[in-house]
């Protein structure tokens, strides 16, 4: 680290907790060690004045859970992703962030705005990697509102903007992506031999009186609403014919990893009784072959090494989820869990650069 | 085990499965070893020819996942709660059955047929427990449609029948226990000191119209709509009202171990934004004190052990979920779990003798 920024970071952590000097040293000595590997972020949100503004619009003045994080105190990180953002990155050990436009991206939009605000926040995020090309990288905002249009936008980013995969908030006014009028994104994504980030955000309008419970709707609900889109996919049989799809859920894998035994057993049994989708294999392949998950928001030992054992520390990156989760406590959290360092290597940083070629 | 019990049991399995001698002895080879502990299973399904009847009755004729496994090829397993169930408990390892009416129970009938099917299967459980008392051990029917007769019934099925607990399939006609107007229930469940297990049923309405999806509708529908019902019971403040009370959930605990600290995480976060559910601790802590959970259809080692780690070895309680699941398998994949003896006597055996008094 060059002496500035240590300087910065120090200060500007040091302020923002309003400590003294003797505590900046002791918040020195917590700060992960040095290691031989680097730390990818894979998880880690932002946002633009303009996407606020049209949330906002949307949202009739009145910000809501279908609002995203903007109805948080998130907003100074969130718009941040310049010098900022760098020190706290500096300051909690994490390398490179994977940038995506916080949920619900533009998925609120009406079409013609989507696909606009799509392309200049990409424009954004592109200009934000050129500036930090060692620090950033970024996954590329989709409208599926205008699944052609989100096609070629993700083309753009990949090829002319060096963008790595794109990212989709669960449904889409009440949509879901296993409709193959969606599959021209998944068929460039597999052509552009990029991922797609399935995030998630509030359920829709089905599940939402049931899902929306205060103090749940996010830790169960949104959970329940992104893995339900998973196996939505896995479902509608687009694996089969788009076999090199790869499909990125945080969370752990929205608890699937933990479910997916059952999943196939009553899959099994459901399909002889009351007849089964038309895919090709058990969904647990598709879940093995086709999902990579991260791990935001969700760095627990018991959940991480049940995933692990479910579908292979291949498979297993590391994410923060900032700045909504405490990126300082994920890192350390993850330096704690009881891994080996090949392993450790795997999940911050090499399964990330495979995935997302950084 | 008894001369004549051996051999019919080897004669009836061999028959049930095709096999001639030579299979018959490899088939007594993979029976499992005799053990220190007696092996209690604790969500065992069964039903009676009066309920079927309301069912098929009530669906019209056309048996649907909402009839539950009657639509399956279950029944003749189902309707033997006699010789034929005690044959198949010797032949796999099993020592003791904790007897259910299969889901939905009586929650789909009316209120008046609801309680009298209710009074009359307890009737049915308590005289095929009267006839093997050291093999099976019963929880009651409950017709949360009519609250008070429910607790009245419950009483009677505790302190006359010899009965454990009670059992809750999920809503009842779309409606969950976190509504007061069910308490009574779980007054009188706290006053016997006996359990209620919710067990799952398919998603009501609200849901229905996602999580009803061909092939995993059982898998993940019937576990998202369980998990639910029992957040909204940890949300509705009624383990604050009743602290002894004990919930019993099957599937391991239906996710809820693999997501118990993301869900503190964000209950905290979206309490200060939202404002919380009144109530009085951390939802991981309702978790851990006033539930404990079953490996019903869930005996896998990867959420086995991470249950474990979340909740502790003594809230696990093993279960087969029989006749819907092999229950030769499930006996065989919990005892090849890496668990020391001591952990395996408390999931085989004492802990199911602590939570229902067997």
């Amino acid at each position: 680290m060059k002496r500035r920024t240590f300087l910065a970071t120090s200060i500007a952590s040091g302020a923002a907790l309003g400590m003294g000097a003797e505590s900046r040293s002791a918040e020195k000595a917590d700060k992960p060690e040095k290691a031989p590997y680097k730390r990818i972020s894979c998880e880690e949100a932002f946002s633009t004045p303009e996407i606020v503004a049209e949330l906002k619009r949307v949202a009739g003045g009145v910000p809501s859970m279908s609002s995203g994080p903007i109805a948080g105190p998130f907003m100074p990180a969130l718009l941040d992703i310049g010098e900022g953002r760098i020190q706290t990155m500096d300051r909690d050990g994490v390398d490179i962030q994977v940038l995506s436009l916080t949920s619900p991206g533009v998925q609120n939009f009406d079409p013609a705005t989507a696909v606009s605000l799509m392309r200049a926040t990409n424009d954004r995020l592109a200009e934000a990697i050129r500036k930090y090309p060692a620090r950033f990288a970024g996954l590329a905002v989709i409208a599926p509102q205008d699944p052609v249009a989100s096609a070629k936008e993700l083309e753009r980013a990949v090829e002319s903007l060096g963008i790595k995969g794109g990212i989709i908030n669960s449904h889409t006014r009440g949509e879901y992506l296993d409709d193959p009028k969606f599959w021209p994104i998944f068929e460039a994504a597999q052509a552009l031999n990029v991922p797609i980030y399935i995030h998630p955000r509030e359920p829709s309008s089905g599940l939402a009186s049931e899902l929306t419970m205060p103090g749940f709707t996010v830790g169960w609900g949104f959970g329940v609403e992104t893995g339900s889109h998973a196996l939505r996919l896995i479902a509608s049989g687009v694996f089969d014919k788009y076999p090199m799809l790869r499909i990125v859920l945080g969370h752990m894998g929205e608890t699937l990893p933990f479910v997916i035994d059952r999943i196939d057993n009553r899959f099994q049994w459901e399909s002889k009784l009351f007849g089964k989708p038309k895919i090709e294999r058990l969904p647990s392949e598709y879940l093995k072959n086709n999902f990579v998950v991260t791990t935001s928001g969700m760095n627990y030992r018991a959940p991480l090494m049940a995933t692990i054992a479910q579908i292979g520390v291949d498979r297993v990156m590391f994410a923060a989820d900032y700045p909504m989760e405490v990126q300082a406590d994920a890192v350390r959290e993850m330096e704690a869990m009881p891994l080996s360092m090949q392993d450790k290597w795997k999940v911050w940083e090499t399964n990330a650069r495979k995935v997302f070629a950084i």
